[in-house]
């Protein structure tokens, strides 16, 4: 099935206990294209500025990433975003944002790009994503991601948004800021109340959650010990998942938990070299050793 | 095998979002009997004052644990404990302790109990622990608990309990104070290096970590949306692992992992009411059921 993304291309500069790096490649649809182009094709759109260095998409290419939806916006900057991770880099602590591109309007979406069947609009004003998705009349799987400013300052957006999508996958922290629930098996299902079909709760190195219509799931992290820069390690979660449901062209439970391993184990690539670098020489046999480790780890009699 | 527990036996007071309780019966010898009990015989060795009402031991009666080894001593008062957890109730705040009998000596070891081949010591100065211990000649496996007070101000005492234990069994918080490291698998290596051949790192709501010198392995939490009162659930998962440990005579990874999943729902039964309420009235049955579920959410293609 066609999958496509929809997010930010960014310049990071990214400070963590293992270093630091500066205008790194990174941004939400860069992250996700990645992971999921582990499970087959996948499309982008985003913008960039005039001062992107496209030689930075090389990686992408390489994976047969559909790019004809990059738009490089005349006149305009790159999204920059410069954060900083401590102690166990559970939170990124933002330096600066310089929104630049981000800040004017979505990128079109080609027209060779409006059948996508399965699709994902990572973070960004729930109007924009909303209004996105209207424009994919053939998507059966529009799953979404959010964060704190809009569940705070837009509220009625975000809740006009996920009464039209199939799924919203967001962090611990924000479900429960979503909900009032501390509780995120209750937060979950108060999720589902505002039209979503199914939740995942990422909790970082505790794993994943699932709240679905048909069940739960709880998905360990991989226990990796090289954790270098966790930037990107949620998208590459989405990505992996949407990029296995989009292979495999269903989203039952069963498919879901499947995908959901996936993601942590691209996710933990992710998570052991600053910027993309890990995840873009990810090979097959890597995600499918961690996965095979990931089962065995809570597997029991 | 033969099991046995020391370690408290307390009058809780106890306030959450769910109510308040006054001079419950609680302790981690007591809640960690019922729980073992699920899977085999346990006996207890600890100490009571004057005060205590030998009524409130009925439920473990009823569950034939040994109380042989249950100490009243005379002219001293039980220990009591006021805590009080608020929000998502990941932590309890002590409002009061009275140590009374807990500050004196330890309870005598039975001498009917000295061929215990399992034994759990339950956290008190490690010391005493390892005192304790000492008298066991014929344990197989000994598995201690501890706190940050040991960790902090009884280092060396310590140290030497765990270069003679076969497991440790920690909270996360407890494990990062020990070792200095916040990743938790680096955490629970550097804890081996002191000793044990496995440590058991509990997450709360996130389950639990093993790390042992024959691999690792990650057990959800069983994901109750019923949290009344946190207290004793550590207990009752190391009640419940060591029961089950006992009942097959080996501590193996595959038995060990096992053995986690069952304290899982084993302490998720725990959690859904005040003092020991749920755990006594607790069958087989609702283990079991639980632990099919544990098994599904956690289970992927």
């Amino acid at each position: 099935m066609s999958l496509l993304v929809t997010g930010s291309i960014a310049l990071d500069t990214v400070e963590t206990p293992c270093g630091r790096v500066e205008d790194v490649l990174g941004g939400s649809a860069i992250y996700f294209a990645l992971a999921a182009a582990q499970f087959g094709p996948v499309r982008v759109v985003g913008a960039v500025g005039e001062d992107f260095d496209p030689r930075l998409l090389q990686p992408l290419r390489e994976k047969c990433i559909d790019l004809r939806g990059i738009e490089v916006r005349a006149g305009s900057r790159t999204f920059r975003w410069h954060g900083r991770y401590q102690g166990a880099m559970n939170e990124a602590r933002t330096v600066r944002t310089e929104l630049n591109v981000l800040a004017e309007h979505a990128a079109p979406l080609p027209g060779e790009f409006a059948d996508s069947r399965f699709v994902f609009l990572a973070n960004t004003h729930p109007a924009l994503q909303r209004e996105f998705a209207s424009r994919l009349p053939r998507a059966e799987l529009v799953v979404c991601d959010t964060m704190n400013l809009w569940i705070e300052q837009e509220r009625p957006a975000l809740e006009r948004l996920l009464s039209q999508v199939h799924g919203l996958v967001l962090n611990e922290a924000e479900a429960q800021a979503l909900t009032g629930c501390v509780h995120l098996v209750t937060a979950g299902r108060e999720i589902l109340r505002l039209g979503p079909h199914f939740v995942i709760i990422k909790k970082g190195e505790h794993g994943s959650l699932l709240v679905s219509r048909d069940g739960l799931a709880l998905i360990p992290a991989y226990p990796t010990e090289k954790v270098v820069d966790p930037t990107g390690c949620g998208d590459s979660f989405a990505g992996a998942v949407m990029g296995y449901l989009a292979s495999q062209g269903r989203w039952d439970l069963a498919t879901l938990k499947a995908a959901m391993a996936r993601g942590a184990a691209v996710a933990s690539i992710t998570l052991e070299s600053f910027s993309i670098d890990a995840l873009a020489g990810c090979r097959p046999a890597e995600v499918q050793a961690r996965l095979t480790v990931l089962k065995e780890l809570c597997r029991f009699d």
